[in-house]
């Protein structure tokens, strides 16, 4: 089991993020780092509450005024008129800005409390403690927090970093599989965009969905996140590179109409993304094709199918984030393990309707 | 006319707003401030939109892409529903991360367009180009946003920094007597809490509403904010005094449903909250009558009544946003021009509901 810490520190604004790697939902949570707080709100939803709110707030009511806020689970939750809903609760239950927030679940719960922690009386603290593979390396480091509008994912939100994250490691012992693919995805994603050799790790395991094996890339796939975040925070320029497989995936998962689980979609937006890399010879060949054996594996043996009308998945790309003035922007691999700056170190390169489209298609063949 | 420029600056986090005095509104914007924009969004409210919106935009599409999304006017517009329809227009004109946002019109106007600035797409640049007295010399300055639930006022908010404020004392020549009196409030608030020399210069003058006085207090007040909000943007201590007759107007604005205007409100919670000084052993007691003639003198002249039931303004008060662990506090005078630092250096007295209670009774007799 990894224990230890690592820090996310943002000097100039006097902001830390820690990141505590430890046994906490069976055993307990280091409450001293919650001690301050005049009262505590858990926020979770229906399913991860059964396994671990109800639990978590019958133990900090040994020291804190706690509360257990409950959401429905799943990606429609997450929207504007829930965080209204959980922040009226909050109100009627008489936190104040001494107050805390803790997120206990998966990506969705992180969003949503980060957010609504972000805005509730202009912004209180708050904790995560995440119980998805996804959550664990990816959405719950980095303080991005929004919710989904009629009009696309994450179009509103905010920046605002938690103060600490618990990670523990034995939630992946009982995850089921739809869950661990999402995870994976950023995992085989950090290693593509800044870690050469975990790359090859992955490159070399021959079940990469095990769950042992996976517990050991934990810890390094949240390392390489803490410092991209650490290195911009506001994605100004480099943590854009975060963003590698996403430009698709999102308009893809978008135009699913989110039937397609975040990861599949991400494998799959990695495999267009690479190829329209080695297309504008931007992406190495060789590494290009480790690239897509790797991601093919994958997609073979979770049967990730191709998806909707490429016009349709155009149209919701064009609501990406990155662009600018309407042209789509992409963060584009050199090489396994160094993301490509572009001209002006913006790590967000201009694309072609054309070739985005192009990239669509090469989803179809059996074999790139 | 004033002209020149103020400038808060936060430099441990490279973020400055800069605060102009000009001629904005029948000459034009200084664009050059503005021109990295990839587009620009005015946010205005039906009134103010005929008599500067529509000019602004038709000046500024000279050089920029330049929308203008119009809004109902009043404090019933100020909700997340409104915030969440001006992103889906925002959205529908193409609006991206390079675009900024204009802010033209009342305190409404400022709050709503700063909120939605601050989530749309995480976060974009703003300016505020503030119509109303009150607008002017407080909401535009100092980056607090948010917006009124059903539980209550401004319940849900950021604090995010426009990177300019144009400030054209023209507006002044047309504004209605009862916009004008939600200023006069805060310039007179201003003497009390941080200058005892614009304290006395109000307490001389026979008409205080004329409008080339109030013209030339309104730099005054405004550079008074300005210092404040430099010193302690996220309001963890001193930047509380700005609250000085708030934390009661406040309540009696909400138990009023927002009939009664926020200047009167914060007239008579002034009233209130100098008289509860006074009996806390606070407030020197030649300073609190000095106080109490000057509001007492706009209070006659503008005829604030008597507001409601005082233990429904208890229960907003209870909401209050400073507020620790259910306890009431207030930023309290220790004398014209110097507040209270409390015990702690917080600028946050306790206050107990009794003590609430009685001072609104203050408020029933004829004089203090």
């Amino acid at each position: 089991m990894a224990t230890g810490t690592l820090e996310i520190v943002f000097p100039e604004r006097n902001v830390k993020c820690s990141i505590f790697f430890g046994e906490y939902l069976r055993k307990s949570l280091p409450i001293s780092r919650l001690h301050e707080a005049s009262s505590i709100a858990i926020i979770s939803d229906d399913n991860v509450s059964k396994l671990y709110g109800r639990r978590l707030r019958d133990d900090l009511s040994h020291t804190h005024k706690t509360h257990l806020v409950t959401i429905r689970h799943g990606e429609r939750s997450k929207t504007l008129d829930t965080a209204s809903r959980i922040a009226k609760r909050l109100s009627e239950l008489g936190l104040d800005r001494n107050s805390v927030i803790l997120a206990v679940g998966g990506g969705v719960i992180g969003d949503m409390a980060g957010f609504v922690a972000s805005i509730f009386k202009r912004g209180i603290r708050y904790f995560q403690l995440p119980t998805t593979l996804l959550a664990q390396v990816d959405s719950s480091i980095g303080g991005k927090c929004a919710v989904d509008t009629s009009w696309g994912k994450n179009q509103l939100g905010t920046f605002y970093q938690p103060e600490g994250i618990f990670i523990d490691l034995s939630v992946l012992d009982s995850l089921p599989s739809r869950e661990v693919v999402n995870g994976v995805a950023e995992i085989v994603k950090s290693g593509i965009i800044a870690e050469r050799t975990m790359f090859e790790d992955i490159e070399r395991s021959s079940d990469l969905f095990e769950v042992n094996r996976l517990k050991g890339f934990v810890p390094r796939t949240v390392a390489i996140k803490a410092g991209v975040v650490q290195a911009d925070e506001k994605e100004a320029n480099v943590r854009k590179i975060l963003n590698y497989g996403h430009t698709v995936g999102h308009a893809i998962e978008s135009s699913s109409n989110y039937r397609l689980s975040h990861g599949k979609c991400v494998i799959l937006g990695m495999l267009c993304e690479g190829w329209i890399a080695r297309k504008l010879g931007i992406f190495d060949e060789s590494d290009y094709l480790r690239q897509s054996n790797v991601l093919e594996r994958i997609r073979s043996s979770h049967k990730i199918v191709t998806p909707v009308d490429p016009k349709i998945i155009l149209s919701f790309a064009a609501l990406d984030k990155k662009n600018v003035s309407g042209s789509i922007r992409m963060s584009l691999p050199e090489k396994l393990g160094v993301m490509s700056p572009g001209d002006n170190g913006s790590y967000a390169i201009p694309i072609s309707k054309d070739i985005f489209l192009d990239s669509l298609l090469c989803l179809n063949k059996q074999k790139v």
